[in-house]
């Protein structure tokens, strides 16, 4: 965790998953650092790739300098075996001087190497940041606890909670102040949004009070993270009950190139960990008119299992039915038409294969191949062939890359989870992914 | 309406629900300024929150020098009883010279104090603007009016019309050019999208000729407001007969933060100074599968009425059908399943509580809370009781204060809808939210 | 193509609708430039109005020197009879100084007035541009190259390749920057989406691998080609057999104000060059809850042919369902209802109908009029005649104007559409069309 080196990304880890937040001093309990040291212990899937014990909203005011001393101490007993980045949340606030210099004594107080913590110590993360001047103003309190401490300038990364419309658009800024001689910018690591506390600052309302969707939010953290080099991550999931719902989310969030996401509970974290990384199987989805099916496979058939279509042969013709509406077709017509809802989910196998492929076609000196895919249908009883070419060129190599890198970095980054992933694909995909594209 | 004071947002309303527009001069009637002096009547839920007499697109143009001295008429005879802020619009163009000489011509008129309006008088608003030079033009206008009439400097405010890309872009640098010396932007109130010229300006194309609905301008005045402490609304929805769709427009700027509507009617006026507040009643939505279907109370019960879910019991067991797939489920599988369908729209009264709730526990030293919410469904005659817990802490709990914030400006600033209020709901729950959160 | 005017767009063209990329050097082939010389021969509708010698990704990096000949040789042959423009896109990258050299000398010798192809030469497309600072490389490039070839500062047009958060950002300063006296950016054309190398930029992932849609990508290009007087074009569309999807893509682009769209056939310049037009024919939409279904016109009557809806007359009332639920209606009534669920789409004759009805009684002193539109629809052999009036003001007409301004860029700068334009539309209406609102 030290030792930066200066590619696109500056840190160690390109890409961060989750981002898993603990009380760091909960009242009443015994002993007061409970969750924290519970949280420490956390391994595999379990563990986080960036673990957060929270100074801030997670911990009440009264027990935050508790919290900090609490900070030091499990991170000086256990943070040389924890698996993951280490980057506690202290208290900041645009509008307040008094919280600000709180949160710069405490980064004071955690830093301090006397106290044994530093070292396994990644960064920290500010919350409540208003317009660029006001995050130069914590990066200036991060250069002040490097120097103090003796640390190297830069060394300790900064992230920050979006939770205001001006922090939104200070991301816009970023690429361009970050070169400047005088500030340190440059460790900048991640941009995470903070729905609920963004939501009160826009002054949104919704009937049922939950929050609102928020998709250009979205977008401007991960193109700000994209420009900047930096990694967006997405706010907490309240409904921890709602398993189905985090995923849509997170699905969601990875068509906007925002890979991370809050994770409250370990439950979460598993979730979160896996939802990046490419299936282990892949799976036809068949358009009904409404959603996307995915099909069941039985031997070398997909089987549809809805009752949106219905399909039925009559000599040389077919009948397909989509919610009630018939259209007659000829084997052709009917071919081109599933061919058109039809499309094909690949797994990490199927990812790293067409790769390969690619990368053989392009050392032949080729820059174009057609990947084909083909599946045997089956609607009420009657098969159908189809057969799928999708032209690959450089382009859309480099676009594939995106989760295979993925997993190179959490399999560089995260032994810890070299068991759940030779588990989860098998050794030898593993081992063909780590090495494709390098 | 003078004596503004310096907090977060600088005039004296926080909130604006409605904006309602007058031709100031009307050719061929007995007297062209009937619009205006019927509008100046206006009183209760039908006045708006701003009422802007429009020299601009409402009025010919050989009719605006005349609509100039009509609004200095109007206001000079019925300004001081009217209930809501008064703010004109003049004209003005990023590109034509002329149009902005004749708008400060016009502004300089209205505002001298010999003319008797002034006093009744809260700002102007500038349509047409392009990027950030071109509103510190006009800022430098309401200057020299307030100068050569003896008017404090800014003490006129200025709201701006967005319809253009030029002027999406500027909100962006509001919050940085706000505070310079050479200006007087902190004058700025409002920010309110004119779709139809923006429309124009962004030569966008719709096949039926409809307004495209422009969601990221929304998001940007939204944000754009946000970060430099002024009011978003949104734009004139031209289908007067449909009020149905005028809600559904509302709700959804509510879940961006816009909290204001353009409103062309006294009618619509009615409809958007309601919208954003909280109901009367609360209600139980369900979540059919394509859609939240509203229950129907009936005693203790609430029975869902229509045909896309039904449910069954045998024995131990249920069947709950969703738009025909049907699935068994054991009596805490239905419930869970129900849970995850059902949502509670709260009420004032159920806000308020919740709101007294969590302070009450914050000030026994708790930081979160959970609230419970039940109900006993009805569907096909099959009831099920469902128990949903959510945890409040102080984040839920300052963002569910938006509405009530809001209620609490409409309160102190519009004397004249206490009746109504109070009638809407009762003078117990009035006098509760007033105190709630202060 | 030369002799610029300065209007507000400042290019012979205020509109794009197709961007046609063809290689411009294939391996193995007996003639190399097999493709462009195919490419220069195409002549109306299949002729784009950019074209763009693609000698960036669409031709294999070793053949890009013999691609610069080729553009060259092909251009000094074929340039004169071109239809369209021709604007050549050349190697360029954010990140490297070698390939930036490369497209640098690419640039000097397509230009080279003594290779004879420059008088047919209108820009060059630059890709891969990041922040704004790399755009004003790029445009120091173009200048150096009119220097050192005797053109005209800012002759050749710049047009850029929208593919990375950074130049999504630089969108937003162009306005800005295009005045200053250090670069010639006014050279600017068109803003270009890339979104496949913008997906890998943003490290987007989806689980089939298609593209994401990029909503807020395509709306910041729009408002920044708007605030900077430039011309917005979307990115490829692979599927090239998908013509339906095609043609929703554009006309989402559309409402969006970006007109314009990549073709990567000849098959998708005509697709892509009629679909910004008006239609020949108005129709009627009707809405059944789920969609918007297109009536079938059998005479006077509009026919619906789907069978969501259903209606039936029972003495004095009507039953309407829609999908299953039923509603009792008097006449009044299901007149109301249908005619919330009916819309218009105008064909090109309407459009210039409503136009000049709209400047007959400006002229006459009136500032808005409104236009009655009846129809008679049939559902399940009910006739119900409707009428729906619009109110059409100054704005109206303006932002009716944009398709109708298209058409006349269209007339004027595609001699060789002339034809093709008048089969569709009839001579009378597109003589009408041409002198409409100028």
């Amino acid at each position: 965790m030290t030792g930066r080196t200066h590619d696109e990304r500056l840190h160690d880890r390109k890409f961060v998953r989750t981002f898993f937040t603990s009380p760091t001093a909960v009242e009443g309990e015994d002993e007061s650092a409970k969750m924290i040291r519970s949280a420490s212990g956390l391994r595999g899937m379990q563990a986080p790739d960036v673990w957060v014990p929270d100074n801030e909203d997670a911990t009440a005011p009264s027990m935050r300098d508790e919290g900090a001393e609490n900070i030091v101490e499990v991170l000086a007993e256990n943070g040389a075996e924890f698996p993951g980045e280490v980057h506690p949340r202290v208290v900041w606030h645009r509008d307040s001087p008094a919280t600000r210099y709180q949160g710069f004594q405490h980064m004071l107080e955690i830093a301090d190497p006397e106290n044994g913590a530093v070292e396994h110590l990644d960064g920290f993360v500010i919350p409540e940041v208003g317009g660029i001047d006001d995050w130069k103003k914590a990066d200036e309190f991060f250069t002040i606890v490097e120097e103090a401490h003796g640390l190297d300038e830069g060394s300790l990364a900064m992230s920050v909670i979006i939770e205001s419309g001006a922090a939104e658009l200070a991301m816009g800024e970023l690429r361009e102040e970050m070169g400047k001689p005088t500030n340190n910018l440059e460790r900048l690591f991640m941009l995470v949004d903070g729905e609920v506390d963004y939501t009160k600052d826009m002054r949104a309302i919704t009937p049922t009070g939950n929050l609102p969707p928020w998709p250009e939010l979205r977008h401007n953290t991960s193109r700000g993270a994209s420009a900047a080099g930096l990694i967006a991550v997405d706010g907490p999931y309240d409904d921890i009950r709602d398993v189905e719902g985090y995923r849509e989310r997170m699905t969601d969030n990875q068509a906007k190139g925002m890979l991370g996401i809050w994770s409250l509970t370990p439950g979460q974290v598993v979730e979160a960990n896996r939802s990046p990384l490419p299936p282990e199987d892949g799976s036809w989805l068949l358009d009904d008119g409404t959603q996307q099916v995915e099909l069941d496979e039985q031997g070398d058939t997909q089987v549809y299992g809805g009752d949106r279509l219905s399909l039925a042969e009559s000599g040389d013709s077919y009948v397909l039915a989509v919610g009630g509406d018939e259209q007659e077709l000829d084997e052709d017509g009917l071919r081109e038409e599933l061919l058109d809802r039809a499309e094909y989910v690949p797994s990490m196998d199927d990812i790293v294969d067409s790769m390969e492929e690619f990368e053989a076609a392009r050392e032949a000196g080729t820059g174009a191949i057609a990947m084909e895919r083909s599946a045997t249908l089956a609607i009420d009883g009657v098969e159908v062939d189809i057969s799928n070419d999708r032209m690959w060129d450089e382009a859309t190599y480099q676009a594939a890359m995106t989760p295979v890198s993925l997993f190179q970095d959490v399999y560089e980054n995260r032994p810890d989870q070299h068991d759940d992933l030779a588990e989860m694909y098998g050794e030898s995909v593993v081992n063909r992914a780590i090495d494709v594209g390098t």
